[in-house]
């Protein structure tokens, strides 16, 4: 099965250059590994950036720096680095975001307040500036627009891949190209401080079309995955328009066609944290369709999907839909009628009216279950709006790693 | 360290008896094991009953016939078993309770409408009347003011231990006696429809009385304790008063001695849960103060003890306090000032004013998360609430024991 659709084959090795991004990375030797740990995104004179940041009351530092200097300056630059998330780290790592910020700035000419920093790893460490400093300095002069690869390699932590996403798009006045990259492996690991993604375009947009576009996106893809319910300190992701093609937005037609591209460079790079997962075994899609609105949809999906029950009945290739019902019967649904509930994994029915179907086929339910992608199907009878999540299984390698992580 | 305060002292393998209630126990065959598997409470005739069921839409029809039931006749007789839920089986199921009802009302010459019928094990599959039918009659032989022990061994699914808990109080007309039972490991595997108490006392309380100790009791025990988030489709929690000591709640202090009583009875028998819980090997007390209000505490406090990569550092006996601090920001506690939280591990202060304390001793906070019984404190600095909840760690057993259960 492919719940990433047709967009799935474009390729992903090789992300394709955006026009006005240039990009670079090196290793300053904030990780224990010695791999590259420091990436640089410049993006061109009146590039449009948008950014959606975590939610969680207990943001880092950098976080909180981006957020103000997006609002004050726009974004010139991007400085990511990995291995420290200085979260955790109070005054003093704010004090260090800035100088970061304010040494990526001299080595590039840039103000100061354009920089936004982004930094995931481990949490309620200081950054080792003086290191940072070098690897900032050795990345300024690498620029390029083919460093997506390189770049997307620096910002992992626990990925096993690195992962980037590309698509192509004929807008009335011309191609454009949308190119993102993401880090992120457990949804959310607060000690790595989990999910970044950078996304980019050379079409020409205003700042609400970036803006709107990216909430849009976001909100279909990033919003719609979990492996364990945490979210971390630091999550944020960006969109980018450079407007180097100078195609702008002709019509309505060729909105509704960026933001498919958008839309689904996000959801391949969403779904491949999920795919990364610590320690997933398996890859499902709990869609939820029939509610009253969107919200229940959503509820009861991501009850599902954050139901440790379920996560093991998937490791184990158990077609336990006891378990799901129950789930959904806890979603806290008002006065849902779980008579009126059907569920069906992959295309078999297995569960009508909350009861098992009279032709249930448990060893089909079964091979279904055993499969590496699963679609979990839950019709709630009581409206049309609709929901799909994507998430994980819980298996003894993601209680290995995040059991071990620090020892 | 021992949560469960002064009473933890009581004797629970030797349950006190309590005026006006017998019991019994059989082996019907519902279980693959072949261990007793139906238990008999019979409630003196004026025995006052309250109950509080489950809350998940997805509610067994032993639930169903219990609550209405209830409402209709009271209760002079508790019907358990184990071995089989009879949830997810529509209809049929609903007129399999009742026919369960009738026969063991048939045979103790009661109405059939003041039976409750309990039941746990697997969902899905329907109750093996004829069986069940045995088992009832030859239980309803063997009553006796005793049978409390075989009782709880009877409503043990994947139990390791029998679970039961006494307390004798002074009120001012005389001594009375509060005995409970209750299984579950894991809250809820729905599987085995999990959580069940029965708690009796013999001191003379009318309806409202009962109801009201039955409320403020669960809400500080069975409503504390979670191991995976997930509620079960047949969880229920009864009190019976029989009166049959004669002694009456004389003023507001005797009312208060049986609330702590009952209380202390609940707690104990909660505790017993996530102390077996599937696949636990620590025991750990999330307790929240200085919040606004009760229920942003509670919020906190299970947040963080349903959150997995909390869960899976208590395994580790990893002193993580950054997972901490995450999940308390993501509680969706509004306007919440990380800046003003503290955490301790045990006796140790870790984390204060959101950022961990300059003599953090690692070491030792390493040796107290390594602990079987681990206390986490926050406080929230924000007001004089507080709230605490008991959870267990999340191991590779966990998911063994979740993954592999059906096969």
């Amino acid at each position: 099965m492919n719940f990433g659709d047709a967009h799935r084959d474009a390729p992903a090795a090789d992300p394709a250059a955006v026009a006005g991004v240039d990009l670079a990375a090196a290793t300053a030797g904030l990780k224990a590994s010695g791999r590259s740990d420091v990436a640089l995104v410049r993006l061109a004179a009146g590039t449009q950036t948008a950014a959606v940041f975590t939610r969680n009351a207990f943001c880092a530092a950098p976080v909180r720096l981006a957020r103000s200097h997006l609002a004050a300056a726009g974004a010139r630059l991007l400085l990511i680095n990995s291995g420290c998330a200085n979260a955790g780290t109070g005054t003093a790592g704010e004090a260090d975001a800035l100088a970061a910020c304010e040494r990526a700035a001299g080595a590039l000419a840039l103000d100061p307040r354009s920089v936004l920093p982004f930094s995931t790893g481990v949490i309620g460490q200081r950054l080792a500036l003086k290191r940072l400093y070098a690897g900032i300095d050795r990345a300024a002069t690498q620029l390029a627009g083919d460093g997506w690869q390189a770049a997307a390699e620096a910002i992992r932590t626990t990925d096993t891949v690195p992962k980037t996403a590309s698509r192509r798009v004929a807008l009335s006045g011309g191609t454009i190209t949308v190119t993102g990259m993401a880090k992120g492996s457990g949804m959310i690991r607060p000690d790595m401080a989990t999910m970044l993604g950078f996304v980019a375009t050379d079409a020409a947009l205003d700042a609400s079309e970036v803006d709107g576009l990216l909430r849009e996106a976001v909100d279909r893809s990033f919003h719609c995955i979990t492996v364990d319910g945490d979210t971390s300190t630091n999550d944020a992701v960006t969109l980018s328009a450079t407007g180097a093609s100078g195609v702008p937005l002709g019509d309505s037609a060729d909105r509704e066609h960026l933001d498919e591209a958008i839309t689904a460079v996000c959801i391949e790079l969403a779904q491949a944290i999920v795919r990364d997962a610590e320690g997933a075994t398996r890859f499902a899609e709990i869609a939820v369709a029939g509610g009253r609105d969107e919200d229940e949809c959503r509820r009861v999906a991501f009850t599902v999907a954050h139901s440790p029950l379920v996560k093991t009945a998937l490791f184990g290739g158990d077609p336990n839909w006891g378990r799901i019902l129950a789930a959904i019967g806890r979603a806290g649904v008002g006065d849902l009628d779980i008579a009126g509930v059907d569920i069906a994994l992959g295309d078999l029915p297995v569960v009508a009216g909350g009861q098992p179907r009279a032709d249930y086929d448990e060893a089909r339910a079964a091979q279904i279950m055993g499969e590496d992608d699963v679609r979990i199907a839950i019709a709630l009878g009581r409206g049309s709006a609709s929901a799909r999540v994507w998430t994980s299984d819980l298996s003894y390698e993601y209680v290995r790693i995040n059991a071990d992580y620090r020892t």
